[in-house]
């Protein structure tokens, strides 16, 4: 087992390993003494064992639809309903086990009732593993604009089993690979190459290799979080993609995966930073290639491409007035940008995407 | 204009002030260039010129009914519908311009609405100047059950300014009254003491009365608060008069003001007190004068007083095991206890209310 010892507000431990049965010996360890389980029905019909070893403290058991659609106001009150009639107290401990949505909902339930329960997350997903279940983040979607309400509540402890990643289909598996890939171009060039190397492998789902890529890309992330815990500056390259991608998930009212708009935002994105010369053409090319490896999408059919440019300033309006972008300067490096003219956008936009 | 500096994980001031004009200038000192103020209709249409000074800076106002009633979901879900549709972003901040009830959603809205905005109190009740709006705490009630839902999210500043109170109807201000004395027993013999001396200014709304025991109550708040921020153990003397007046509050249905029960439970909580050796009988009489002087109830109808015993364990079920409860020792002082036995407690409530 791998342990990586985050230092933001809160003190806490990501725990990364291939066997399961340590998640007795971690929740004592954490002297977790009650938990509350949300999950979703997939998970639970598939996973349920994993909570075997614990099952005598378990206080209560919610389990929600999967997907974005559970991200509601109507989810989270369910969930108070359900643990207040089960006279749930500040001692439970709220266990998150599942993927994005999962965390995202229990997350925020764990940060509000009764002003705050500790929060474990399991998490099932590559994604959740890699990135989302690590940083605080929480939120739910409210009048179709995702995570418009949240907090941030930094878990008691996080428990990455990599096993639990075997279930999952091949396109989902994929969608979190593009976040590894993210962490490589941002942050780490050792990990973009071992991407590169094992690219076979790690789609075949070996253990060590897994274990490798969730280990590298939390020590990453934890390493963002504990300089820049609310999210006001250095934890802004994490949105390398994600300034295209988001407006490319919206543009498609969501009928893409998230993994999957910020492939093709990369792509993009890795090309302004080429045209600016924080890339070189080579540099360019390897990044869109290793996106083509993991069979990523590179590419969405618009009837009209500057309706993206739109979509991303409508996106902006909420933080900032101006775009900014995060963008690679060399394989393991990134730097935050708003000094980024239209032209230089359309027209990456178009030469990536509208060809 | 006095200033208290409050150092709790954010660092803020509290001003206490009877110039209206100075919220201009501690806007502006504060770097606010937006604010979505959150009221309810009678402050509203009371005191909506305390607002003028600032209404270049208004993007939005949210209404709420007065009173308990709207410390909903639905309140809460309205206010987010109202700043989506204005399209208000991470830079604006949350004016709440009212008493505890206000205050209670607007922070809870300030705390979730993108992950955190910026929260300014400008109270408007006693209470709520001297008590509810400092500290982060913030809520909203489900399922009949007080506060169940909620955060703590610490202000960017609070404006108390004292002219505001004098409005309130005498019910309300009274109401106020009761935690000013609460701050006198636990923490301050010269406040307790200011209050008997100048009990008739103090009705009369003095203007240098008011600011005196508002500045005098918060200092004390935001020392324990900088101890204590989250609520895990030097914060509870602050519920001195709390255990035995939730359980009035739950009994009667919540109809009865907080401040009300609250001088109930302080006249029981402080014969306890007397009963155990921590007070003199001269001192337990002194507590129920002054609380007598301010024309608190003393006392309510109760078919059988055992039932109160019993709303109090329904209370601590959802914290712990025993029953907790903050007494004076001595005027000035108070002690955190979990050891009192069954019988003290039921013949205390006997003996002061059940004669």
């Amino acid at each position: 087992m791998k342990e990586i010892k985050v230092n933001a507000s809160k003190k806490y431990s990501i725990y990364i390993t291939s066997d399961s049965n340590l998640l007795r010996t971690i929740v004592e360890l954490n002297k977790i003494h009650s938990v509350f389980i949300v999950t979703d029905e997939n998970v639970y019909n598939l996973h349920k064992n994993l909570l075997d070893t614990i099952s005598n403290l378990i206080s209560g058991i919610y389990i929600i639809q999967p997907g974005e659609k559970s991200k509601s106001i109507e989810t989270i009150m369910g969930i108070y309903d359900k643990m207040i009639n089960l006279g749930i107290g500040k001692k439970t401990s709220i266990i998150a086990f599942g993927g994005g949505v999962v965390g995202d909902i229990a997350g925020f339930v764990a940060s509000t009732y009764m002003r705050g329960l500790d929060l474990i997350h399991i998490p099932t997903t590559l994604l959740a593993q890699c990135d989302s279940s690590i940083g605080g983040k929480n939120g739910f979607d409210f009048l179709k604009i995702k995570n418009i309400i949240g907090t941030f509540h930094q878990p008691k402890f996080i428990f990455s089993e990599v096993n639990l990643l075997k279930t999952l289909e091949e396109r989902q598996f994929i969608n979190g690979l593009a976040e590894v890939i993210k962490y490589g171009v941002i942050s780490d060039k050792n990990l973009f190459e071992y991407l590169f190397q094992n690219r076979r492998a790690i789609l075949e789902m070996e253990c060590d290799k897994l274990i490798h890529i969730v280990y590298q890309t939390s020590k990453i992330k934890a390493s963002i979080i504990e300089k820049d815990e609310l999210d006001l500056g250095e934890r802004h390259i994490l949105n390398f993609g994600h300034t295209i991608g988001h407006a490319i998930e919206s543009i498609m009212n969501f009928e893409i995966l998230h993994g999957e708009a910020i492939a093709i935002g990369m792509l993009v994105e890795s090309y302004m930073a080429y045209k600016l010369g924080y890339l070189r053409r080579d540099e360019y090319d390897r990044i869109a290639t290793l996106i083509r490896y993991f069979k990523l999408p590179t590419n969405i059919k618009l009837e009209n491409y500057d309706e993206l440019f739109l979509y991303m300033n409508m996106d902006k309006k909420r933080t900032t007035n101006q775009l900014k972008f995060a963008l690679p300067k060399g394989i393991g490096n990134a730097i935050i940008t708003t000094d980024l003219n239209e032209a230089l956008i359309k027209d990456s936009i178009k030469n990536c995407l509208g060809g």
